[in-house]
C-alpha cells in the first residue's frame, strides 16, 4: 500500500455527509464532450437546443458524470483516499441540464460499509452522491459502490 | 417533430436485441480523458497500472460510459430514432477492464416499452446494454431509460 494514503476504510464513518468540490461547466468543453461522445445536435448548437425541451445548450449527462467523478478524484487525493476502484452505480438520475456557466459541487453521503469477506484486505462502501449547481439545486444523483483499503487487513472481523 | 425522424416508439420492438458500435480504444484518447475527469494515477502512467489490480493501462469507466454513449448515438443517428433523450441509469457494472486496442461493440435488448400517460406525445423504454470487447468478453453493462416520441401522438391508449 503506498505511503501516500491516510484515509483507509477504517476512518469512514457511516452517516457521515461530506461536501466538496467547484466545478466551473466551460461552454467549450461541454460542445468538445458532445462532439467525442454525446453528438445530439441540441448538445453541439445553441439553434437546435433551443428548440428542444433543454430550451438552450447543455452538457450531456455523460459529461456530468465525468465533471462529477473529477470532484470525486480531486476529493481522494486530497484525503489521500485509498480508494480500489469502483464497482458500479445504481440509481443515475439526471434531475436538471447542466449548462455552461453552472458551478457544481457534490455532497456525498456514506450510506453503508461493511469489510470484504473474499478479500479481507479491502472493505465496501455504498455512497450517494447529489450533485448540485450554483443555486443548490441538485442535478444529478447516484448510488456508488466503492472499494477501500484496510489500514489493517490482518484485524479480525467484527462479527 | 424533425423530419430527420424514421423511427418512432411504435416501431421499436420489445425483446428485440440490437448489436452494433465498432470503437477502437485509443491510447492517447484514454489518457486524455483521464487526465480530464478521472485522474487516478492508474489510468495515467504504465508504471503505475503495473502496480495496480488492472495490470497494465486501462480506460476509466466513465470513459468506457463515453465511448458507449458515441456508440449509441450513431446508432440512434442512423436508425433515425426520435430521442428525446435519457432519463436515468441503473445497474451500472464495470465487469472488466478496458484497454487500449480494444474494439468494443454493444448488444442492446429492449426489455420494456410504455407510452408516458403525463406526457402522451412520447413513451418510456428501458434497455439493457452490454459492451463486449473484440474478445466477446462483456466488460460493462446497464440499464438505461429513455424517452422515445411517438409518431401519431393522438392514438388512444390502448389499455
Amino acid at each position: 500500500m503506498s505511503a501516500e494514503f491516510q484515509t483507509f476504510f477504517e476512518d469512514l464513518v457511516q452517516g457521515e455527509t461530506h461536501k466538496f468540490g467547484q466545478y466551473e461547466v466551460k461552454r467549450d468543453e461541454v460542445i468538445d464532450f458532445a462532439r467525442a461522445y454525446d453528438p445530439h445536435e441540441f448538445h453541439l448548437s445553441d439553434e437546435a437546443a433551443a428548440n428542444s425541451h433543454f430550451g438552450r445548450l447543455s452538457a450531456s449527462g455523460w459529461h456530468t458524470c465525468a465533471m462529477t467523478m473529477r470532484m470525486m478524484v480531486d476529493q481522494m487525493h486530497e484525503k489521500g483516499l485509498a480508494s480500489m476502484g469502483g464497482a458500479g452505480v445504481d440509481e443515475l438520475r439526471w434531475m436538471a441540464p447542466v449548462y455552461p456557466g453552472d458551478v457544481l459541487r457534490v455532497e456525498s453521503e456514506l450510506l453503508e460499509k461493511r469489510r470484504s469477506r473474499s478479500r479481507p484486505e479491502m472493505g465496501l462502501i455504498r455512497r450517494r452522491n447529489t450533485v448540485f449547481n450554483q443555486e443548490n439545486r441538485a442535478v444529478m444523483s447516484f448510488l456508488v459502490t466503492g472499494m477501500i483499503a484496510l489500514r489493517d487487513p490482518s484485524a479480525p472481523f467484527e462479527d
